[in-house]
């Protein structure tokens, strides 16, 4: 909730949240609106509410608005289908500092308890894109001058390890990630300038969705950096960025 | 179930799985049961069982005989509490070549559904300590000559990608996680040979447990191999090694 904070338009808390979150909602910059318990359990959807609820406007840019400037990291999920993993990839690219996330069509709605609660508040902290084709998606990554990697566990794609010793991940680049069960499709690994694999060193048949982006993000994230130096790459968010679990 | 199925003690299938699963039960190494469809959905606990049901051991090995041998990487979770969370380490820590899995004591029962799920199979692939406390699982880690490295948000703490400058993550490392929403104890963050914080360069205020766990150990693998060259850090696994998403 602190995290969602500047971006909420209406706040509510029944009697225990007025006490409990007190500074919280001091902190707001919204209307707060005291309501019973009753009235807050019936418009949360978790079986333990909080005490206190936001609502947030509903996400809407579009792929030309979010992509404005000059992107450096950018994530796309393919039709994604878990809330979970949708709302945790979200709150990694805007940690690995992505400038954009777009979930093409087929995509759970990220407006659902689940994604909003596994983003932490970073669905409102970098533009998120819903519904563009991966065909619309590609090109305008292409125009936006990314270099488009499509994750694949196939055995011919370049090994993540290996673009990193070559220093391909340096420039401006977009993630392809694909839907848990199915991966990505014949168009989006097509449409992508290379396929990319995660080396697995053990047993494990894959990564879940969300480790891998955390992977993919982060290796692009410290490619970027250490090419530019910390002062040409500019932090969107706090000076310190600090951060740990 | 596929990436299980070494690991399984039992089978039970259901007519409809019978028919949809026949590989993969002339594969298995162990008894298959046929049950009706009834006597399934009593024993799953999904809702809607896959048609088959496997039986695997429960996890026994002691932290000495996780940690015989010369572990290079190691991962432990401090009262990890969310099962989901638990599996997905249990299974980016086989993917990125790890050696053991500790689960403090505390920590949620990896043998519940949801962890045994998000793990796909990796509970069996690598040994996976249950209960020890923090510091004598310290103790065996140091023991067996591991850096101990502890995860942390605080602004004193090591930034990862300085220590992959510095060559700090070449050696042997045990990497200690904390509970999603407490963090490390204390005892753990003063017991660790250094605290490492992942850098945020956005808006996000941490990283999911899971993928902070992601970043972590593939960012040690990475440097381990590097250093040692792929001939002389042996992969667990498949030759191939390959995975995607």
């Amino acid at each position: 909730m602190r995290e969602a904070l500047p971006s909420l338009v209406e706040l509510y808390a029944d009697p225990d949240g007025q006490v409990r979150h007190a500074a919280l909602l001091a902190a707001a910059a919204c209307p707060v609106t005291p309501v019973t318990r009753e009235v807050l359990a019936a418009m949360a959807e978790t079986v333990t509410p909080q005490g206190v609820l936001g609502v947030a406007p509903l996400l809407d840019v579009d792929l030309g608005t979010a992509l404005r400037g000059r992107p450096r990291l950018v994530v796309v999920l393919e039709a994604a289908a878990d809330p979970g993993n949708t709302g945790t990839v979200v709150r990694t690219a805007d940690a690995a500092g992505a400038d954009a996330v777009v979930l093409t069509e087929g995509s759970t709605d990220p407006h659902g308890g689940k994604c909003v609660r596994a983003s932490a508040g970073s669905l409102w902290h970098l533009p998120v894109v819903l519904g563009p084709s991966v065909t619309d998606t590609v090109a305008a990554l292409h125009a936006a001058g990314l270099t488009v990697l499509a994750t694949s566990g196939s055995v011919g794609a370049d090994d993540l390890d290996a673009l990193l010793d070559t220093g391909a991940l340096t420039g401006p680049t977009a993630w392809l990630l694909g839907n848990e069960a199915a991966g990505l499709s014949g168009t989006a690994l097509a449409l992508a300038d290379r396929t990319v694999r995660i080396p697995v060193h053990g047993r494990a048949e894959s990564l879940n969705l969300a480790t891998a982006a955390a992977v993919c993000l982060y290796a692009s994230a410290r490619a970027q950096r250490r090419r530019a130096g910390p002062q040409q790459v500019t932090d969107r968010g706090r000076p310190e960025a600090a951060t740990g679990v």
